[in-house]
């Protein structure tokens, strides 16, 4: 028994397609080139609406320019609502990484949207001396052009998810900064004792860095949203009606409601990748933010006995298949390898965008793979640390104020009271003998009780000195 | 209408587990954690079935040792034949990515190997007072031996399909080499003429570089093939009978075909993941070396007119949605950015082992995802670039023979005879004039037509003198 | 014969110190404790003199708070100047890679100034009883404020001859592009042969690169000169005057006349290094164009005979010890091999950024030592590409005018008029017989000698058509 | 007053050379090309000595060839040997980084030991007529033989430093586990307490590391001995005696006492860097563990109060210029951020690798500075590593103790006596309470005194289970 089939032909002759599928030769070849990672473009929600907004946009410059009939156009327009609306995600069957510079995946919405538009016009699939994949859905357009535009509008869609993590998990970093604004700990550097602060201090930079972090994506996003749609095949504009390049960039950022604008030059944005390039950089300094920041979790809740035991991550699973009891920091430790995978991707968009060649960079399918993967992961990652793990950190209280009691580090807060010298004896002194800085002091009538008392307070200790 | 359910508990508390599944509470709570790239464990069936194997193995020691008895033992062995054999794929569903050192997939594989020898035995799911995922399936195992043995043996199973296809890829060359071994051209250093060589040496040298690299992947395996079973926690082998190692080492390498080794330092060797490190080095250097191949293919075929164009590859599809009858180097585009993907792949595996700490490193989890995607895309590369585009490969033997009569690089080939200054001349009066080397020469009177004919043969140019 | 010395003590001991020198027995530790690459700090003169104006600015406001009386001021002012001055950079002398956090450099710093000072009040090096390193030139200061404060300001004025640098590249550009502009040519995607645009739009696109660099650049100087002075040791400004840490940051800016500012959060801004990663991926970003740009002139030059031909670049040198006549494109390689060191530079600032710990990133030296060497090294490469290459290239105008004339890639501009399906008939007939797709055209009658010089006029194969 | 000069011609023409110097023409125009680093080659003494190894094997083997006589031969050899001697380490001036693939590198070689063969032979430098640096010192051979020759021979004298500190550091860590080997601690996963161990195995692992290091280094050596000489331009070997390719390469192994052999496929090894690629991720892996080695080393020093103060590292400066008595963890330090540029490094060189093109690769500048750079850092970082930190360790006996006697971490150990649920109780109960697991477990009546006493005994709680 055969599944039907309908016949298709391109410049390198004929091939059978199945009746049902709405894509076309074009992407059965892709098929057939690209078996790679098993992983469709249709599995990135965001670009197959891109596409399709791309494509309504085109469609409506050229019937404004009196290049496609009603009819067709208001086929290819309903076409495309639906395929932005996710009814169609399982036709965009490319792989991922693919070569040809994204042809494929233009094709394969030119195929869907085509045949889906001459349902709607009464014809069948395949159909195309009516409605062409090509001469209609394509019509002013290149993949020079389209590929780009979507990967960007596309990566605009993904990155409002991120930036909605990042600010629920700065948030929940400002709450516990705000719980934890009485707790006096002895600070760190070089993960050596320090001086003290509050643990609300600490995770109160937390917090800020989140929140430098979302504006440095802001930032790049802008960058993301210059064009370069009316550039066709290397940025001339070649077969498009010298209107249509401003006419489309303001459909599709009405369509979109994303506020985009066209590049100055569209030669230079044709074969340009540079915006990319440095929204990954923000991507990976984002990156190792969380996982300097999964880092400083992990070491603060180390122990709990023979670790730093200052915090509580929440347990959320048993730890360990041999020990029993034992509770681990599985959380960060996820963020952390989201992090290094963002790092890496980086490289890889590095290397992609240099290998551009001359009028065109052919290798913007794997730089839009990184950034979807670096986007979408880090999103999960900070979901994840904050429902999971920041919002039910604990402090161990009693241990903290015991240790900053006890610390040699309140040395450095005598230090213009009794001099460096006197404070450095100090210091040495508490370590060897076990004794209190503020006892020695004492002891030895550097300061009274009443002047120590007044430094020593977790106000004073944290803060500059107000001048009386 | 409630979907049925069993009741487990852990140390955390108690869940609900639909009843048809066979993972349990730990897996549960993975995929409540781990929401972060949709994709399972899975998705590498190699894993699956060094999972398998290696349970395998640890009971048939366990039992072979006393501490299993007879029923239970046979039950596991069944289960874990059923899953290496690819049955419960679908039941390995915690996320690639992951925290916790890989103890969730330990447990995934506990409990679903568990769940299967209930049956077996004529239990209900989740009866595990009859037969335990802790207690019985991970016997004398701790996820810090059991995983990164896993990692390994799975890693050893894929790679050996990257072989297949650097072999496929290498013949395919090699082919070529002999096909073009007659194939006069002008060779380049710096994209600059150089001297003559033929298209067969040219082609030569892929082979060989391919040839090299499966060398070096051969032995980055044998240092995979160092196991630490029987390390438990962190090496110490603390709860294992002391003959309980050797033991498990031994059987799974029966039960595997993989000459496997025990380390000699466990402790060591449960921290160290230095060797999937120096596996990832190897398969950055085949990705760099594919790239470069690629590379110089899509330079030769250059064109059609305004390139090198020495070399045809095969069309595979209609190259441009706005161009008609262009024809792009797809194939070699693919690998290139396959390569860029496994450049970034070493660099995240190269921070998650650096990331390690102490007696563990917790974020084997990335590394084995990054090398299973750099594995597999790099075989996917290889196979398809031999079979879709060298294999087609064709030469422009008029054009390559046309360069080589004109070509002012033939001037080095004088020197031995007219002298370097006379052989400048030659060279740049060649350029400037349009006329050959071998006309100057002959009318400048610095050889005659017979000594000339002698060193200008095709086989003189392209090798060392003989001496006569 | 001994050299005369001078004793100092520490924390550890004594040591004797050679007379002459102004360093005294931190920097003598450094020494030994560092030897690593044998390049020394005072060979990064902007750091040096950051490194005086933040001690400068420091003094200021200890003296105007009170805290530091007017002899000493002056003195250690003086100091400043001259270190600032460039007097004394060879007594700059701890290791480019150290330990510690950058205390070793503050420490040099610090000495220095202290001896110099000394000497100006007429007392011998050493004398620190009178002027002392740290409680008079590090007064309010923790190497944790000063070190990247003067890091900071370091790199905004390193910056500079970058900036001056990239704009003078970009000048050559724009003079390339003016003087092609009449010059057509046909571009290329995917190295195949596309559709026709000036050589002149070639070279536009670079200096559009550039600018746009240039800006991004210029937006990552803003968020370096947001500084942590009066931070201390960990951000809470222990030890300072609460009117110091606003007091120093004016005098700084005023000093350097660097718009610097403070950060909101100083605890935060003591530990975060994530503007040093944001500048290091712009610069990555310029590097990767650089090197794109680079690629396209070896290409466009490659040759003479064999390869594209379509630019000669000025000859710089002999290009071969053996291969008389060659010249190579030695130039644009010189940048190539700038653009993967800086590449890989960022790879290392990433990673020494991650790795920050708590209150403090130990990492800052081989940040700011790779920092320095990303940014000077893309000074000297642009500088050299600018004047040793860019401003000498010729166009070979006949080679480029007559591929234009053959090329079947003016098909695509034929398309609006004959459609998509007679103009691949004439692309793929013109490249089987070697005859021009015009007379293929006009002899099949699909358009009139007339219409066919129309649209084969430069100024339309560029550019967007213009509606009638 | 001028400097007096002689005049030297090129390709391009005439220049003014400062009579003094031993460098040519060739090397000018380099200076000129190449204003990037200030860094010359001569800060190589290795890649000088190998260079003029180089061309003393082919001095020989052209004169036994009969193709340079006596005198000449005599002259070149002498001037090789003083170069190799380091006489003239001040001539090799061309900076480190440069375009032209090694050619200003192999010419300023050629006139350096051509003008101190013409002095050796009484002819003022200059004399070319009299010996040449291209047709009698370059005689057979090529920049793209004797360049990457060269570099490899001078990367295995290099690496002997680099292996020779490994084994000191290996030694050093070997020494402190047998010093260590009755301490006993609670091992960790994950940062969480885990089960017992020695201090003295913990320590063993890094000598493990360091030898397992070291053996794959050897192992990349022998990769990088396989050398092209006699391949000249592309690996054809034109210009070349047949014989000469085999003899250049014996007398260059006699010559440097390195086992070189040919590789079996010039073209191939012309072009290929592969083994340089190799050696780097080498590096990088050792990188990888040295900077988890300090990493380990800054966390078991952390403290001193409130980190894990499990060992103090020996003090080696003061730590702060603000905190009184502060110890700074800062060899580690170093060697962490070397171990950053490292991993950079290793990005730098596989870009390079991966741009080669055609018959060259003409990046091999930049691989042999990264190489070099990373090859000497990490020399020096072992051995100040070794020297200033390792050695100078020491454990805190009593707190190590203390920690393992009430430790909830020893309830593992009861795993195999009292069953995992009861050992998940006793170690949860002790955590909550703050008993020992040893009194809970008696208490409970679950084992007695007398089978704890057994099992709690450091040789059993550190090792499998001995069979009784």
């Amino acid at each position: 028994m055969n599944r039907p089939t309908r016949l298709e032909h391109d410049l390198l002759g004929e091939r059978e397609i199945p009746s049902n599928v709405y894509w076309g030769i074009h992407t059965l070849r892709a098929l057939e080139n690209y078996p790679i990672t098993g992983q469709s473009i249709g599995s990135y929600p965001e670009l197959v609406r891109a596409l399709a907004l791309v494509k309504q946009a085109a469609a409506r410059a050229n019937h404004r320019l009196g290049q496609l009939d009603e009819a067709r156009y208001r086929a290819i327009e309903e076409a495309c609502m639906d395929v932005a609306n996710g009814r169609l995600h399982g036709q965009f069957v490319v792989d991922v990484i693919q070569g040809g510079a994204g042809t494929s995946t233009n094709m394969n919405a030119n195929e869907v949207i085509a045949n889906l538009a001459l349902e709607k016009l009464g014809w069948p699939k395949g159909h195309y001396q009516e409605l062409h994949p090509l001469n209609h859905v394509n019509m002013s357009q290149s993949t020079n052009d389209v590929y780009p535009t979507a990967l960007k509008l596309a990566v605009v869609f993904a990155i409002q998810g991120l930036l909605d993590a990042l600010d629920i998990l700065r948030a929940d970093f400002a709450a516990k900064s705000a719980e934890f604004s009485d707790v006096l700990k002895i600070g760190r550097t070089q993960l050596q004792d320090a001086v003290p602060m509050t643990l609300g201090q600490e995770f109160s930079t937390y917090a800020v860095m989140l929140a430098e972090d979302s504006k440095r994506l802001r930032e790049a996003i802008t960058l993301i949203q210059e064009i370069n749609l009316g550039a066709t095949a290397i940025g001339t504009g070649i077969n498009t009606d010298s209107r249509y390049a401003k006419m489309v960039t303001e459909f599709l950022a009405d369509l979109s409601g994303v506020p985009l604008t066209a590049a100055e030059n569209l030669i230079e944005a044709t074969q340009d990748t540079g915006s990319f390039v440095q929204l990954s950089g923000v991507l990976k300094r984002i990156a190792g933010k969380l996982s300097k920041i999964c880092n400083d979790l992990r070491l603060l809740s180390s122990g709990p006995q023979a670790g730093f035991g200052e915090i509580n991550l929440p347990e959320r699973a048993a730890g360990s298949s041999i020990m029993p009891g034992k509770i681990n920091p599985i959380i960060p430790e996820v963020v952390n390898q989201i992090a290094f995978e963002v790092i890496g991707n980086d490289i890889t968009i590095t290397m992609a965008s240099e290998a551009g060649q001359l009028q065109l960079n052919a290798f913007e399918p794997i730089i839009g793979h990184s950034l979807f993967k670096s986007i979408e992961h880090l999103e999960a990652g900070c979901r994840t640390l904050a429902e999971n793990c920041v919002r039910g950190i604990t402090a161990n209280r009693e241990l903290l104020a015991e240790r900053v009691r006890t610390s040699a580090g309140l040395a450095t807060a005598l230090n213009p009271y009794i001099g460096y010298e006197n404070a450095t004896w100090a210091a040495r002194e508490a370590l060897r003998s076990g004794r209190t800085v503020a006892e020695l002091v004492l002891e030895k009538g550097l300061m009274d009780q009443h002047a120590l008392d007044r430094v020593l307070r977790p106000e004073v200790l944290t803060a500059p000195i107000q001048p009386e």
